[in-house]
């Protein structure tokens, strides 16, 4: 990668404020790692005291900065850093992992298999009867696709994912390794000697422009659906549960449980290692701190953490005062004591 | 499916108390999302109340209403509405997903395999010399399964599967993706300067009826054996350490962690997200809440969660109480003002 | 199996203190499961009680018990009885399961893939194009190894593994079955209407003598690497996000999770079902408890347990403490209704 800071600038709609617009860019980075050829961004002022000893060439930034720079620092002015950044690297994304079009010739295809223009089917793909896949669509190897599935255009599915029968994925979605999708639900009842399966009749209908990361686990649903709308990201060892819905534009970090037949709003966002119960319901744009265990139905837009969770800020001061309770202990004991003595005098 | 409402009646051995024994059954579903034509069961009934607007043709249940119903609602009457709505979806399951009868030619079996009556063998599979498979079994595509293993009949090994050697799985099981069976224990001893690895030469050994979740992963065993009992049931995402023993009938929700050599009884009720430390027992018939963390041995029947698990309903008084810590200090600190004011007056 | 006691003193570097030195040992096993023939070890002095009714044949041990014994058992002195134990283990050890050498006809070799010497690909084993693998690796069935990997020497590969282009893993590596590496980063910006995916173009850069368990994730770097030191051992289930950067010889058991951008020192021990805040730093040879949320930076050699991770001994106190709050809340009760009375009659 060789490209003048002015090429960048116009890419991203920006304007240099400082520096030399021929500088040349050879690389991207962090602040903390960027050595000399770096394109950098930092997302606001408060990171302006990192760039005084970056040795990057040129950075994306929201304002013009009131400190000391590097003298050669080349300086573009944007409205969103963050998002320039990106564009930036969406450029320079040249040779993204792929499969050849067509279908390789150890894939096994069903019968009634209807493949999109320029598809690609890796090596050891199976694809069951009457399955639909869209155009430009990539399957890596070792992907098994049970029957009657529809998967949508330009959707991706990395190696060694299982996407067993009748589940549907829009366009523009991209399925990492590992995933499993359609398992049946952990349904059993017992009938007082051993666990009676419940049939898992139903499916799991995900919409366009989802992430799954890698070995995440998405259940069918008992009875009809297990739902996740469109534009919603989840990361990787995330647990879905029978018969969960999840709205549109949601994120779910890394090893969180969803329990059967939750229902999550639009805008949701779940921090990593959290546990939501079964059979409740997420309001929209309710965000849900790292590790919280979720117990009651929360209404839109609310803000928790905790275990239980409540209210972020309650939630807090729970915490730091939780860790005083030795000291509280004592505290009280030594209260008692002086109250007895107090009791004793005053009687 | 359409089904007359005195077929199902015969089927679970029920008798119709209201409506029109001649009504249509066109599908099951669940109280909330049934439609016309559906089939709904009631569990008990505290449930009754969510009838009275329901729009489904027909519904199971244990007792004679005292609500009034709509009009065109036949009611079956059974003994138990569960067991007898799973004995209607298991004459629905019409076409299981399956694997054609035989041994795919891409399949790669190793020498002196030896394979039951009817199993089914599919794409990309790989079993390893030495091992079988009882009749009936289906293995689907991308699993491997390595030499030396004993699976027994009708047991269903869903896709990317990995069985490593040595392995004995018995009859009635249900395996599903992405799960790894026998990975080596995670036994290091650290010699001053690394970690050495202590060899793992035990195996695993998994009773008839078990049925594992997805991406779940039970090691191989140091030495002698890590047990699954027969009828035992577990979700997805679970991790069953080396030398674990679990008894028979257990059911073990997603994300649950068990450590190395701990002992768990017959009749085990884990919940999600729960972690069981290692070199522990857990007697038979024992119930821990989801989210609860184990470090003690348990006796039989006992009913915990919590971390530390204890009593679980010393656990709700703990997790109720450690939510008003904040206001607890503050009135401590008002006692501790008001006692140093009395002193000061008493003296 | 069938070796004299004395041979195996001599395969340890150990004397016979007690016994017959041509006692036949038939077996290796715990000492709550051995019987006649086997060969046990105890750590230290602490477990000696176990040996007084062990069916054992012969004993490593570290001291000469000053207990009776069983009048057959065979006691070998050793400096240190686990890492004998150990030796013995990996001499019994003849058939670790394999791959036949050479390249298995089913397998996808990309074009200017280099293979070293005695290298064993297995059946459906997909290698991107200039991908480089060491000698004597091993690849199991069902591998998918992207374009431009470096493998190095002794490398074993279980099934089903997922290894994303650009990947570099070092010499005498272990990736067990189901593992995920190379995986994007959960990296998405809000633009206010949508998640726009942050490009994931840097790599994970794993160390020599690395063992990484059964579904495990290991993401990509957003920019630059993720990366594993040299001797770390991780257990199953373990999510490492992006960027984060571990040490040399740690020791991370199952379910723990590691958020981006995460610095772990060498020699850190991590206990299972953890989770490490993103964008902190813990020092060399830390140590942290079981289920703990590491939320802030940590100096060199600390204890440190619970949520939030305070000093060990610290937290056990808290922990302990906390139980008692419910009983807390009805002393400060009754504290307040003395105050009252007191200061009733005081005034």
């Amino acid at each position: 990668m060789q490209i003048k800071a002015i090429q960048i600038a116009q890419w991203v709609n920006g304007t240099i404020i400082r520096g030399e617009e021929d500088t040349l860019i050879t690389g991207v980075n962090s602040v903390e790692d960027a050595k000399e050829g770096d394109l950098i961004f930092i997302r606001d002022k408060k990171y302006e005291p990192l760039l005084t000893k970056t040795l990057a060439s040129a950075v994306l930034l929201g304002k013009d900065p009131s400190i000391t720079l590097p003298e050669k620092l080349v300086c573009i002015l944007v409205k969103n850093p963050e998002i320039s950044f990106i564009q930036v690297l969406q450029k320079l994304v040249i040779s993204q992992p792929s499969v050849p079009k067509g279908i390789h010739p150890t894939a096994i295809i069903g019968e009634n298999v209807q493949l999109g223009k320029d598809c690609a089917i890796g090596p050891f793909v199976f694809i069951g009867k009457d399955t639909q896949i869209g155009e430009n669509s990539i399957i890596f190897p070792n992907v098994y696709i049970g029957e009657n599935c529809l998967l949508g255009n330009n959707t991706c599915i990395f190696p060694n994912v299982t996407i067993r029968e009748n589940t549907t994925i829009g366009s523009q979605c991209v399925i990492h390794s590992g995933v499993c999708i359609g398992t049946d639900g952990f349904g059993f009842v017992f009938n007082g000697t051993e666990w009676i399966k419940v049939p898992q009749i139903g499916r799991v209908v995900i919409g366009d422009n989802v992430e799954i990361g890698s070995n995440t686990c998405i259940d069918r649903a008992t009875l009809g659906e297990t739902r996740i709308g469109k534009g919603t990201k989840i990361d990787n060892l995330v647990q879905i549960g029978h018969n969960v819905k999840i709205g549109e534009n949601c994120a779910i970090a890394a090893t969180t449980g969803i329990a059967g037949s939750a229902v999550i709003g639009n805008g949701v966002r779940i921090g990593a290692g959290s546990g939501i119960n079964g059979h409740i319901t997420i309001g929209n744009n309710v965000t849900i701190g790292a590790w919280s265990g979720v117990v009651k139905s929360l209404e839109d837009g609310v803000i928790v953490s905790g275990f239980p969770a409540v209210d972020h800020n309650r939630a807090k001061r729970i915490l730091v005062a939780q860790q005083y309770v030795p000291e509280l202990l004592k505290r009280v004991k030594d209260l008692e004591t002086k109250i007895q003595k107090i009791e004793n005098n005053c009687v």
